[in-house]
């Protein structure tokens, strides 16, 4: 995997897609400009244009960029012309909470599959998923040629799942337990800890 | 507010943080060194020992760092030192999850007050929290002398309850609705989208 293009760079496309998708969408918008999205956003207009640039001209001297145009181009960028099935691992109050999330509908993943170790959860329905025995995990995964996964187990059994994930083909993790976890090259790993995030802003208090 | 320290180091100090507190409690350990610390997070040792000394001189040429006075050091330096009681707007599945979540304990904050608009929310316990009305909010946040905030409400209705926080004093709040939230200079603001994070990896598929 060649990384010429800086991976910070490549963390605010999903961030100009959605809100480019809100113009369009939300606000029924045919075009736009750098100048508009970086205000909407509070990131400068140069700095859009910047990250653009890597990928292309997709904007017009004068009358900006097409919305949908723009759109098309990210989403294929992104890889997220298709829908992505991601496998879930956790099914508690997080799960729970993951499965029944709105936020992915049209943005490019599904979640599929649930997973959950503990007997009384396994068969439960969440959002139309029953949830799966995880000893049945790698046999989804492979299965299913699935590529991304969400983690929301305890700290103790987050690196065991990963491990496992990797070993059959998931190359996209976004874990949840607060915990750094170790992917070999080529495999991404996302985190979100919300006392992390907490943390750096109390710093300014 | 001085902004000497790049947001971005500030931002690690929680990792190396969270970290240290692993080894110490978990493994038992005394003393780390950059190295170690690098090792474990996927991080240079340089760049750990550069962000450390943005606040002193915290370690010692062949013995490393005391964990224990390290961990003191960055509960100070990131105003971890009293608990921060924390506003949590949402009671719908994220906010419940919230609620639940073990891992903000001895991390620096709790949830000490829940809202929703939902009549069939108000008044239901959750993990001994009753939630209020959120026609409350700014009665609360002023009596309670509260600076953070998480938010986990929909999207429609995410900037008005920035606003209506940040009307009323709170100056560090957490988003989980996928929108750019305004809010004035020295108000701190974090997202948290797991389809943007998911987005981002994708990329590299």
């Amino acid at each position: 995997m060649t990384r010429e293009i800086p991976d910070i760079v490549i963390g605010r496309l999903p961030i100009y897609l959605r809100e480019l998708i809100r113009l369009a969408d939300d606000e029924g918008k045919i075009n736009t400009s750098s100048h508009e999205l970086g205000e909407r956003l509070g990131i400068s207009s140069a700095q859009i244009r910047k990250d653009l640039s890597h990928f292309g001209e997709f904007g017009k001297q004068g009358t900006g960029y097409h919305i949908k145009y723009l759109i098309d181009q990210l989403r294929e960028i992104l890889h997220l012309t298709k829908e992505w099935d991601v496998a879930l691992v956790g099914a508690g109050y997080l799960g729970h909470a993951l499965a029944h999330y709105h936020g992915f509908l049209h943005r490019g993943f599904r979640i599929s599959w649930i997973f959950d170790s503990d007997p009384n959860k396994i068969g439960e329905t969440m959002n139309q998923l029953i949830v799966q025995d995880v000893s049945e995990l790698e046999k989804a995964v492979v299965h299913n040629n699935i590529k991304v996964a969400i983690i929301a187990v305890p700290i103790s059994k987050a690196q065991e799942i990963t491990d496992r994930l990797v070993s059959v083909g998931v190359r996209s993790i976004l874990s949840y337990a607060p915990i750094h976890l170790t992917v070999p090259e080529g495999v991404e790993i996302s985190y979100s800890d919300p006392v992390i995030q907490l943390q750096r802003m109390t710093y300014y208090l």
